[in-house]
């Protein structure tokens, strides 16, 4: 049998040099986005509309929509929330459609959005994540949302985590010298995230915003089963 | 005394979201165009003219010029030689000016010329760059050169080593996450790269040119002092 391929790609920039070749694109950004949309299902949420913009995102609101938005870390004023996971813990959330907007994530989910299949990731929803992407055979594209365009660790572990699970199958195969680096970077970390972690700039970041609960929370890994999947410009759970 | 920044960059496509901010750019394409520099000045050429298209390295080869261009790891037809290091061993070339063009290093060092400082790092010239940079205090980025603007092993290793014997004096620090993923990767490989790059797409691609002596050189660290310098659009060593 042919092996499929699972590849790590850093940056939303970069994907236009690997799209097309893959059935499935597996959006990561762990601190916050899709840890959140992650929690989100976990608690009963119905669906969550990815939107790119703070203007989509106050046109859902308008129209009634709970919006989360966030940038740079924080909530953007006006909205219901931000991508704090534990906002979607929220009782009144059950049932309900949301609409997200995040620095980074949702842009990412926008730009693989041409893609046959578009599925969420994060280190919360990885075991369920690897078996369910393992059963596919489909060639495999782990999209890391970065900051702002550039490199980061977070997404980087968890989409080395990925490849290093789907590798162990022997039913997949890895080209790119970005996989085998995230592999790498997975393998080194894996014992402690939150310690691998203490020098990357995000957290640094989000720690300067008194978000050391919410880290913990991304950090740890295999809390849902939930495999949030883009049907038509919503996030659904199948 | 405040610490100087010391960055690495994966790719040139990149280096927009780092620009302006590093006095110093170490530009790196360990397979092969930088390399090829190092051994060239180590073997007594006078100057290397770094040009981005086929087309000038044409208008400069009508000059009289001896020209080298490379794409996709061979030799652009119709030119004198590529960018194997072994090719600018030859003392037709001892005090010559040379000219070069190839498929991501000359692109690299355009794109960072608009730097006070750039400079040519490989691992053949590997510890003179870095007790160089140290003395220079200065904020220093290195610039991978990757392959066709993806990310690639070798330039991240190199830059690596480059980021980690500069933190290690305690006078540099890093804040972004390439660099300490490139510090990582550095010392995951520093005890065999040729091993650890058994499965870098560049060395497939090479390897499968019958170019194995040329990798082997170029993973041969600290043959020469020579620390080639941009000046007026030529680069010389001091």
């Amino acid at each position: 049998m042919e092996k499929k391929f699972v590849e790590v790609c850093f940056t939303p920039g970069e994907y236009e040099y690997f799209k097309g070749r893959f059935e499935i694109v597996v959006v990561i950004d762990v601190l916050r986005a899709t840890s959140a949309i992650c929690s989100a299902f976990h608690n009963g949420v119905k669906s969550v509309i990815p939107v790119e913009t703070i203007e989509e995102a106050q046109a859902y609101q308008k129209k009634g929509y709970l919006v989360g938005a966030e940038r740079n870390g924080e909530i953007v004023e006006g909205f219901d929330f931000g991508n704090s996971p534990f906002s979607y813990m929220n009782p009144k959330l059950k049932n309900k459609e949301v609409v997200l907007s995040t620095t980074n994530g949702t842009r990412a989910i926008s730009i693989a959005s041409d893609a046959q299949t578009v599925v969420i990731g994060s280190l919360l929803n990885l075991e369920a994540l690897n078996d369910w992407l393992i059963t596919q055979d489909k060639n495999v594209l782990c999209l890391c949302s970065g900051w702002k365009d550039k490199f980061n660790l977070e997404d980087t572990i968890c989409g080395g985590a990925i490849a290093d699970a789907l590798l162990a199958t022997g039913k997949f195969t890895s080209n790119e010298d970005s996989s085998v680096a995230a592999k790498y970077i997975y393998q080194s970390s894996k014992t402690n995230y939150f310690g691998f972690l203490k020098s990357s700039s995000h957290r640094r970041r989000l720690k300067s915003l008194n978000l050391n609960k919410d880290i913990k929370h991304c950090l740890t890994p295999n809390q849902t089963s939930v495999i949030p999947i883009l049907k038509n410009g919503k996030l659904v759970v199948t």
